[in-house]
């Protein structure tokens, strides 16, 4: 058996053309484009790419870039400020603060400064709290990729067995949540499982987001079953996942490769998000004229 | 075999004794004992027993009874406008809105109402995105108080394969949360899990919170296993809970009973939620002290 490949390329190309359909729509109808505000602190220069990358797909799917650039020593309280001014500006969607921060700053108490609707990478304790009790909100954008190709390959989840792999709190377990909104039954585990192949083996789908090149190969994987390798690691062999792709090729139904699997859905669902937020901001906006107007 | 029977009385009264041990000291040191507000909207008869318990206890801990009483015709805004004024006074320490709501009003929203640190039911979208990321907050009383039998009887979690059977926002979700948090390995499965038995007897703790009387049985668990039993039911022949008690009591090692297991629990921790929040507002009104003379 030869598992076929998830072509992540592809489906992010689809959802940045949705997304750019839904911008000029949104521009149709009250003339704003989205706004999509990354923070950069500091100049860390894989963030930098990161950022740039970010900057130019918005660009790209007809959105404002509205970038800021803190320099590495600026205090909790400026960035706390410039988050609060870009929460209060009605020319953002969305607000990114590019992680990591320097080590002087707290991340946690930066991020939950963001107003859950303008949350677009979905980290705040409110946007997780939303997830978490299944209510609508902004999904953390790689978990939400993985689901959307999942969907895209018509991947069957409601009453699947599947096991995810790594519980951080960007991946593993929004991930875990969003496959439970899918009537999944989900397994979440991590470093402290006792017998991490027989539990992985158990699984129909078998999401793999622990950060350890390598870890998953056909040992672990149940015959068919599909496999997302979340994991992205920079070797002397070129860019390699979590899982060993050519054994597990040989076992698995469905799998991504690496690169071109998960990653370019990242940059998408982002986009998405923005977009999302524009629209819930733009009901809003509607709303509040609509009661002004009656009232 | 016959498993030994977990005496949820006994450790809740254990909690309360610690509780107001942990008031006498707060008054001792500033004078001031921890308030709870409950509020209980219109004339519900289970909810007026469930909330006059919940009175008494507080007064029993030596803590201040704040009750609040709306008409069943309430508006979401004079409930909305009542747990404002709550959220406000610094002699509130808790706030618990008692649920279910009359069906006019929006109960996710007047909870979310309630700031993350008077949460003592732990039901804010705020407090659950606290606990889904592993980051301190105000915990849901019901699986909290599963945890703490847990802990008192020597659990071994970390590694541990545990089975949650039901997903709901006030038990199964959080429940599965706090044992992650224990570095066990989590399954959660539901009513569209397909084989219950066969993922529920891989379990070395089984945590049943399904909310079907007699759910689970001997067929459904692993020989020696630790059986939670969160389900309470009113039938002919007295209390029952999800799991068939005396067929289960041949197979576990360890069950709770129903009445008496995890049902004293609750109130319990919700004492001890109000303590917490007490001290964390204690904590910061002294901070705020601090940097007022200092500054």
């Amino acid at each position: 058996m030869t598992a076929e490949l998830i072509d992540g390329k592809a489906v992010a190309a689809r959802v940045r053309q949705e997304v750019a359909d839904g911008v000029a729509e949104l521009v149709a109808q009250d003339g704003q484009a989205p706004g999509l505000a990354t923070v950069l602190v500091g100049e860390d220069p894989a963030s930098e790419v990161y950022v740039r990358n970010k900057r130019r797909a918005c660009v790209a799917a007809g959105m404002v870039d509205l970038h800021r650039r803190l320099p590495g020593d600026a205090s909790q309280q400026q960035i706390d400020e410039e988050i609060g001014r870009l929460a209060e500006d009605p020319g953002v969607s969305g607000i990114l603060l590019q992680l990591p921060l320097p080590g002087h700053l707290d991340p946690d108490a930066l991020i939950d400064r963001i107003p859950a609707g303008k949350d677009v990478d979905g980290l705040t304790a409110g946007n997780a709290g939303l997830l978490a009790q299944g209510r609508d909100g902004l999904r953390p954008c790689t978990p939400s990729g993985v689901a959307r190709l999942l969907d895209e390959y018509a991947v069957p989840l409601a009453g699947a067995k599947v096991v995810v792999v790594g519980r951080s709190v960007l991946v593993g377990r929004p991930m875990a949540q969003l496959l439970l909104a899918r009537d999944a039954t989900v397994t979440l585990c991590h470093s402290r499982t006792k017998d991490l192949a027989a539990e992985a083996r158990e699984a129909e789908v078998l999401v793999v987001a622990a950060g350890v090149p390598g870890l998953i190969g056909r040992e672990s994987v149940r015959p068919g079953a599909t496999v997302i390798d979340v994991g992205i690691h920079r070797t002397e062999n070129g860019l390699r996942g979590d899982v060993r792709f050519a054994e597990t090729r040989g076992v698995a139904g469905l799998l991504t490769p690496v690169p071109g699997g998960v990653g370019p859905m990242t940059i998408a669902m982002l986009l998405a998000n923005t977009l999302q937020a524009a629209r819930w901001q733009q009901n809003r906006t509607n709303e509040l004229r609509s009661s002004q107007c009656s009232g």
